[in-house]
């Protein structure tokens, strides 16, 4: 077999070891291990092969999914891989599908909400696939408000029985993954109601489709809500809408971890603290944050070795053009990406401790820095997602116009990636969150109360009200105290602003509401620290291998400098930095650049990304792009006949303008 | 029938007669008059149907384009209509397919190219299409350098022919569209060579296909490039790939109008002046203006209806929650893009006069105006669609979880839209060329050379570069004076800015790459600066109907606020404003949005699109969405069954536990 390396020149000149970047990547050698083995285990499978998922009819994508879930699930189970192994496996089989739901939200919702005899018999089914679950929340006229929730449970204490019932055409579930086609069960949330009083939103276990033949039980209406964004993607998966008509189910499948129903009707809160929803709540934006540096770092790989494979304009005297990834243009739009992947995973890995750290306190009845670590996630999920979508699309752009072909990976990557910027919360509404709660720190400042944790640099308000950024050349902006003080006066002052505009108005709701442009702004420069700060306390760190704290370092403030200029009307307007500053950092970042680009193809070799999950003719790692892009032209339908169907019927009268008597 | 109206309400909030507004939009009553009647012409013929477009196979998308582009033909003929209707037609047809390529580039360029001869012979085929042409230019390694392509067109005297040949892969075409499947002819973009001399890149005009059974001649290979971003959208058009082996046509195939190779070889050049060509381009780029302000006001149109419709919390006392058009972080992503529709069609118009006014100089041989106006249509082509692109994708989030469905319109809207950021020079490419005119007009003002049209401010250079903005309090930023004056003074400053920057560089050229990023936002300036100042000519200037200048005069202002926030580091690094200025802005922003909202849905009304062509369920004109979302789901290929194919042999040996043994 021919072996190219288009790419060998690019991979000679980093200036460190990348398999030492491969792990501080992947987080530690096991993980690393482990990734590497899982996706060369997929990647290797023919089963697993995706190439021609944008030419399968909707029915053939959705059939190809089952095959691929229940391929995964067999070899899960086959080759005894660990929860860690299986998740990877799930993850790089790269094909939106039931397993996800029924793992990611049907078990950990039974879980964290049912009681200990509910786990027992629900999970033991649940745990083999003796069924298949997904979770229903969401309706059609009710995304983000949960508490607006219509879909009732009506407790009928005669039969002992809860009536799941859908009063209204916009209280039918919508979008559940999973829903349309394959689940056997649901966790249906809906309102709870007994002796005629509304308990509010609550989770119930509910069949609804017949174990036997599949088909949907009486009383209940099921079905796919149709095509969605994009050519493959998530038309794999069977997004549903249900519909219940006074359907029974018996009282002991309501989730009753939390609060219960008597065999009397009587409602009853256990002594449970609700807070512990919020520390699934932490792990599952932990893991959004997580899967946002798996996606930019995808498009990132992409663009940065097609950049590296691409020339155009510059040739002198017939010699070969300029390699696009030259051009400061290019650097100027895709290293900061490349920065922000890192800078994502880094914050991602911050938020592992995070979560261990909240559990360890929830356990012991310590809810002190819930809020805080609840804010705070909620406004990284909105960051990093909403920077992760946009950034797929500049890569997208910076591949040129090859970047438009599904084979470029970069169509269906952007997507499948999207809808992480609505799902587990709109980032609007996220980010207002994170506002609610910087306004609440603010006004306790007064009191005396100490901010902790992302916010403890509030404490210093005092300083930071009034410093002045010390920087006086370039080089400056390569210290890490002077860039944080940075961000720190920035995002501090932005948040006081705010609370002083807000105390001008009577009503605080609707002052609230009048500002909320300016408190998303607040709540995006609080959280932009956040990943400044953790990315800056990563590569002050101790980092192994060689050559590889330099490139981090590079990246990091290549990150922080790039905010800062996207920025800057911040941190003009608060006095954060002077127009002079500003310019300075322009100027280090232009160097910061010229010190990547040697490096860059190396830094996202360091993914450790197989062909097959990258999905890419473009981002291929041996950069055999041309004459790859027609092997995978040759297999579109279209070219199946020289000679196209519709030819007899529309070109050929056309052409012998015979058009008014041919049918048409 | 049953007519209801869910936005009734709303349209009798308008404080302007919306019928009257149609007309401003058009640009005239007879605009109006054809855009109206032709597009419910379309809306009304089941032919030009498009709801299955998203479950169509390839090979169907395909076939269903050819049998409508024929259809829209056919009606052109038969309805004798006029060119004017007939883009109007295939503009509503909203299906890309090979009339496009053929009326919009192959016509043009024989047009433009082709000598008196040339175009009787071929146009007199073309008109009446017994030709079918395509523009074969871009080639798999070359897009934005055409002067890189490397298709070679080498004149033989001993047969009077020129072989027109690939040397290499890369040299293929790839990309034209039409091309792939059904143009008999193309204008190919070659390098000339005469007695071995290379004379750079000219149009050939050469027959691809058998005009008897349509299959490609001998020498002649050409097919389908393949799968495209998205469902639906460019996939309905064959772009193609073409390779020439040693293919010959007669010498009288070359376009001479401009230049021409004589029966000897000797190449000689006509005194038709070459800048006529530059002419074209500024024709083409202001229909991609035209088109920019159409399909930024689809999305804008879909997205606002939609939120008047969709309500999410604030319910209070169980009572309907709030439109969520009604909150301001809605109003303060939609509301800027709804103004930026306006603000692009109002100096898309503009565009045309440009256009007409340059035409008529160069008929006369007057070229002064050229590089002025080549630079501005540069600019505002890549401004507007780079604002267009992301503004389709912020309406898309702006309809929350359901902006994601296919059936919103919006990712197909997307996804045939972004490609106008690649086409017709790749939108960064394009703000280069404006940014070395600048410094070209920047380094002329010394010399005491006056600046005209878009950039005379800069004949004002003494006065930009040293006043102070007058603005004192909110009010004053709806000043037209002072508005203007702001972006003048932030644009020139940048520019001199990057003059000054350069100078410090010995060599130019290094500084000039060096300063790219710099560069392209001084550009960008630039180009804003000409929509400020054209959005508020036309606002200061006559406009007819009742209380339609108000609403134009708050869009106008929300316009040149919102960039003024959203660049608020440029205006304040230039001094062109102070903080305290900038958040006097903010304060008429929200002040503004307050009085577009009662106002919002009329003004999409106005763009009088037909359910049809806006082809949304979210943007219906009758705000009817729920019910319809349910009937668009049901057509989905999936809800065919109510078991899926693939139950027997995935889900159910799945769930009863046999997938050991299941064949997988």
């Amino acid at each position: 077999m021919e072996r190219v390396d288009h790419l060998a020149d690019e991979r000679n000149k980093a200036e460190f070891n990348v398999d030492d970047m491969k792990i501080v990547w992947a987080g530690s050698r096991h993980a690393f291990d482990v990734s590497n083995r899982i996706s060369r285990l997929v990647a290797n499978d023919p089963i697993f092969e995706k190439s021609k998922r944008a030419v399968m009819s909707r029915k053939e994508l959705f059939k190809n999914t089952l095959r691929k879930s229940v391929h995964a699930w067999k070899m899960i189970n086959e080759l005894r891989l660990s929860d860690e192994e299986g998740i990877k496996l799930r993850s790089f089989m790269d094909q939106p599908g039931f397993l996800d739901l029924h793992w990611r939200m049907f078990v950990p919702a039974i879980k964290g909400q049912g009681t200990e005899d509910q786990q027992h018999k629900w999970l033991s089914l649940a745990n083999k696939m003796q069924i298949i679950g997904c979770y229903a929340q969401t309706e059609l006229g009710h995304g983000s408000n949960v508490q607006g929730l219509e879909t009732t449970a009506t407790f009928d204490p005669k039969t002992d029985q809860f009536i799941i019932h859908s009063p209204t055409q916009t209280s039918s579930k919508w979008w559940p993954g999973g829903l349309g086609k394959v689940s056997t069960h649901a966790v249906v949330y809906a309102r709870l109601i007994t002796n005629g009083k509304d308990h509010g939103v609550h989770g119930f276990i509910v069949q609804l489709r017949s174990l036997d033949d599949h088909s949907p039980l009486p009383g209940i209406t099921v079905g796919d809500i149709g095509m969605k964004f994009g050519n493959g993607a998530y038309n794999s998966m069977d997004n549903g809408f249900l519909m219940f008509d006074h359907f029974r189910i018996p009282r002991d499948q309501m989730l009753m971890r939390l609060s219960k129903v008597t065999r009397e009707g009587k409602y009853v809160a256990s002594d449970v603290p609700r807070q512990l929803v919020y520390g699934t709540m932490v792990y599952v934006r932990q893991s959004i944050v997580s899967n946002a540096s798996t996606a930019l770092a995808r498009a990132v790989c992409i663009a940065t070795r097609y950049s590296a494979v691409r020339r155009q304009f510059g040739s002198q005297d017939g010699g070969m053009e300029t390699q696009v990834i030259d051009y400061k243009t290019q650097q100027n739009r895709l290293f900061p990406l490349l920065a922000s992947a890192y800078a994502f995973r880094f914050v991602g890995e911050w938020l592992k401790w995070l979560y261990t750290d909240v559990t360890q306190r929830l356990e012991a009845s310590d809810f002190a820095t819930l809020p805080e670590a609840h804010a705070c996630t909620a406004g990284l999920k909105s960051m990093t997602t909403s920077a992760t979508s946009d950034g797929i699309e500049e890569c997208r752009k910076l591949c040129g116009g090859h970047g438009y072909l599904w084979c470029s990976g970069l169509p269906e990557l952007f997507a499948v990636y999207v809808p992480a910027c609505t799902y587990e919360g709109d980032n609007v509404v996220l980010q207002l969150q994170v506002a609610r709660f910087l306004m609440k720190t603010v006004s306790q400042l007064s009191s005396g109360k100490t901010p902790s944790g992302t916010t403890a640099y509030m404490g210093r308000a005092k300083h930071l009200l009034q410093c002045r950024s010390g920087v006086r050349n370039a080089e400056d902006w390569l210290n890490p105290g002077m860039v944080l003080e940075a961000f720190e006066a920035r995002a501090l002052r932005m948040a006081v602003t705010c609370a002083n505009n807000l105390s001008k108005f009577e009503n605080q709701e609707q002052g609230f509401s009048e500002l909320l442009a300016d408190l998303v702004e607040a709540a995006t420069a609080h959280c932009q620290l956040i990943v400044v700060s953790k990315f800056i306390a990563k590569v002050e760190g101790n980092i192994e291998g060689k050559g590889v704290k330099k490139q981090l370092k590079n990246l990091c403030y290549i990150y922080a400098l790039y905010l800062l200029h996207k920025h800057l009307g911040d941190f003009l307007s608060t006095n954060s930095v002077t127009p002079e500053q500003g310019s300075l950092a322009n100027r280090q970042l232009r160097s910061l650049y010229s010190q990547v680009r040697p490096n860059a193809v190396a830094l996202v070799d360091a993914f450790d990304y197989t062909d097959h999950y990258l999905g890419s003719v473009l981002g291929r790692y041996d950069g055999n792009v041309y004459p790859k892009l027609f092997e995978e032209a040759l297999k579109d339908p279209l070219n199946d006949s020289v000679v196209p169907d519709g030819y007899h019927e529309y070109i050929r009268p056309l052409i012998k303008q015979r058009f008014r008597s041919a049918k048409l």
